[in-house]
């Protein structure tokens, strides 16, 4: 059995972790914290995982629990991610960090968007894991800084056409509609259900911190800049990212080109499906899963590209991705723990 | 009082309609049908209605309650509507019918996209019902066609920069979120409670019957061709549209003098209302409402600029802004009768 | 115009406050408080109220805008109201307070349920806002408390068969279920999107403190003592309560009888409705109005009756129910600026 | 392996049962039927199960997949199952039955609430499977008829109540919440989202065809008649049933001591769990699980017991406890292929 310890487990990426352990045939919890919870029985806070998980929360300072695990999964805020996670370096473990605090290659990139960055000599050889992608770096890093949810559904959506040329660099779009859970579990005014219910809206409009993220892994694909204008918005739903991206065409192609050049780029990729021409996917197909559905259309009208892509934002946009990366850096099966269909409905 | 009619009634547009005569302090219905309740009392078929309007439905040939009306409201599927519209036209009623059926002045592209037009000779005296753009020809106006849900929210978005030639004409993209009312009340798998709810899909990619609408009323405010990508989503919501458009400037401008360019072009349009700068509306501010609120950004990074349009696809985006024609047409204030704020939470 | 003052506006119930002043022809707002807001534009907070209601909020120990206002609406937290109202008694305002603080009779109850009162001087003379059943003492009332939102769904239910001897008074069930506004606009976990939605609960069983408040009032009707087990649900939708009361007859009686005899019981109440036998109401058919529908069946099998009542819990259940007492105290028409039919969908 | 058929596998519970198929370890099916979808891939259906079942859905005539299997699930609504069971129990087949076709002792009662039964030769030999209940009798039956949703909530909440002879059997009132799956994949009015959607609604009130099958089960356990109140409700929800059960009792006992016969009833239960005191479960702690949450309060003003019990409509409340049952047929642990922790949000 791995053993393994998660902090910040009571926001919804640690509870999903927490639940994700408890389906995955090899990994044993030693530790699971929270600020909020410390000395709380999992069970007590989270009814569902009433005797799945049978020990207590604990202090985020406590390092007992953390001590012995080999991996450890950080689900803590950015700032407080980079706080905890040198030490846990030092201490020798594996460490899968959820937050922004270690995707960017400039830490000048990162200070722009977030603040200060403390420990910027991580930064180097943390591994971007997005697993599809970095399936070789992952196998043997030490630090896996997991993907933003939004920058998942674009750059695997997007990924076949840079690889391959196919598209103008500075003319993407992405508008992405996520569900509620992608703010997170903070208690805020706007995140309240008649705040947010039966409506729909759009925030931060070109001007959210995970463009500079995307931008840096497209770039990173196509060997040169690419630039990105990206929209995120807030749909009444408790998961799911779908992200609708725009492009120029640079080469003519047909859908069907398009689409077996979709199908070989990601042809060993279990958890990225190619959807049929014509078919558009819901979130609700992914719901609960650690699949990408991804759909194009081409406009022959306007000459566009328009890509389709789904996610659940907790599983491939977030713990399910985690614990991927997880299976291909102990040398598991990429599926293991995380291969059940979407709950549907 | 103003003698109206309804023709379909029992939708949910046909029912907004009657709900909005309800509270009209000049309307009064003469007649409503619908094939398939006729019969029965209208209280019974809707209970919210109940005591509120004491007639029966009405079988949609039974011709004697419209011949009392002054005023018709169409609220059939296209198709349907144009088979009844030409006898009232001949009847000399005021008509505003709120199909697709007469929004097209070239007979050519409605075959193109919906059917054969049975009534093409119709087409040139029917005045395009979006209030704020045609007010003066609605006023002499015997048939309105009202303008579809999408289209509004996307005209009106779009309106101020093309008239002030601002924009690329050929570099247009229209990304809308709809609640499921949108997709009417036909009793279809997909409009299903769980196969709706918890998820968000894209359809009809670029391919949407709602694309040479735009296109049609924009290039007439341009003077020239505009082409335009589009592709609407469904969001687990009852009403309310969200637009996001993407645009690129032709003219470098701040977003101050864009911002003030909208607040003049919309300045005795009481039903359009220009956000302030950094906010983003959400559909929960027009549900219920006929509002249209309007909010841009300009990404200077990528000189784009974007337009968040919402409306209440019911109000604005149907019945509301219909009533608002029939209030131009009988020389009312443009208000009446639906000048209630937004019901929220 | 009667000039009113709203304090405690920011809340779900004060909101719902601004937004009715806004649709009645005979209220001029003098002065809206929130302690968060204070100094902020109205529309600036409530977008949708834009132009519509164009004072600032003030804070709520401001005094200039209550004391040019004849009906003071407090829209407080229990305790928090107690602390303002006896001022507005003295300085001659109509007060109709929201807040539990003067609905009970007895201090007594009230600390046992609440906490200390602290201004029981003011319970004598305090009228029980339920406008069926006390018109003609709110008529002449300074002060009226205005109904819990639970307690008017279940009393408007009960009366007839109470006020006509027909149940075990010992013998009461009434299950409930309520929309998440029910549970205020505070910032709390309990309250977010994510843990609320996809979810029905049960909470306070047996325990919840409008208990008291509906036996007082069912004592009172009944001349004797009525004891009743509630419990709440909590629903996942913005508004309604959904009311079943399971009680017990006394007498034999036909459905037939039963259904007479609450259309008599309340042939004046325009805002209560009784449906047709063998139906049973949706909240959504009075969601955003200020009706009161009810359905009764006997199941003879079990010697039961079962009453079903539906409210919009913010407006009979709150802020419509509290301007229909306005209206009565004022002299106007009951309905005026509460008699929208309700938005469906 | 064992070999299994779906009959009917396009519906909710059908589909369900596809879904744990694929996660279920020791099963492989053999065919999947569905008139509706005859000829085409599962996974062009339910894109969710792409590439996790290969094989096409048959028609539900065609025999061929169906005598591979050793199993058998019908999810046929009632009188179309008891079309085809006879002859699969002829077969030799291992039939679990989700219908009610065969839930029922005496055809006389079926016949009572739904239609004339046309197989009542198997009623004797057929097994309720209420899993707990019925273990012993469940791992020798040929035909197990699998309960209803509102049944399995219900019977399992009060099962320890009645056989330790604690309450008045004829003072039982349940009243259950259900989420829209519960009304099934049939395309009708009525279940439109907007319709559904931002609504509570009883129905059939004490008139649902659940009454008579928990009063048989529920008699059965008290070796004498038990009579029961029942009010189903419809919740804007897609899964998850609450019941709520109102119980005179007829020994005074303590929350504690009820507390306890409860867990002892359930200490072999894996799938049962009880709330701690004063704690009240939401369905979202079961959904997507098989697990029953009950929660228990004394009302000792009434004398009244409460009990609350949460299910996955879907799951405990049919397909998982299908699954369930098959585990306890073909001698598996009972656990497999379903004991994963609900997903939340």
């Amino acid at each position: 059995m791995l053993k393994a310890a998660i902090i910040g487990a009571s926001g919804y990426t640690g509870f999903e972790l927490m639940r994700l352990s408890v389906q995955h045939p090899h990994v044993e919890l030693t530790s699971v914290s929270s600020e909020k919870f410390a000395g709380k029985k999992v069970g007590e806070v989270f009814p569902s995982l009433h005797d799945k998980i049978k020990i207590d929360f604990k202090s985020i300072s406590e390092k007992k629990g953390v001590s012995k695990a080999d991996f450890v999964f950080v689900a803590l805020p950015h700032k407080e991610a980079m706080s905890v996670v040198p030490q846990l370096i030092k201490l020798g473990k594996k460490v899968i960090d959820l937050s922004a605090d270690f995707r960017f290659n400039d830490p000048a990139i990162y200070e722009n968007w977030y603040q200060k960055h403390t420990a910027p000599e991580l930064l180097q050889d943390a591994v971007y894991g997005l697993s599809e992608l970095y399936r070789e770096k992952i196998k043997n890093a030490q630090l896996v800084a997991n993907p933003g949810c939004y920058p998942t559904a674009v750059i695997l959506a997007l990924a076949p056409l840079i690889k391959n040329d196919l598209i103008d660099l500075n003319n993407i779009i992405a508008d992405a509609k996520s569900g509620v859970s992608g703010a997170g579990r903070s208690v805020v005014l706007s995140s309240l259900f008649a705040e947010v219910n039966e409506g729909v809206k759009a925030y931060k409009v070109a001007k959210h911190q995970h463009s500079p993220e995307m931008e840096q892994e497209l770039s990173l694909i196509a060997q040169k800049n690419v630039s990105l204008l990206f929209t995120p918005h807030l749909v009444p739903m408790n998961r799911g990212i779908l992200a609708t991206i725009y492009t120029t065409m640079s080469k003519e192609m047909s859908e069907d080109e398009v689409l077996n050049l979709y199908k070989n780029f990601y042809q060993n990729d279990i958890f990225v499906r190619i959807c049929p021409l014509g078919t558009f996917p819901s979130t609700n197909q992914v719901k609960g899963s650690n699949y990408c559905d991804i759909s194009i259309t081409i406009d022959s009208r306007t000459n566009r590209l328009v890509v389709v892509s789904v996610i659940d934002n907790l599983l491939k946009g977030g713990s399910g991705q985690a614990v991927q990366n997880m299976n291909i850096m102990a040398g598991f099966n990429e599926e293991l723990g995380i291969n059940q269909p979407a709950l549907f409905p």
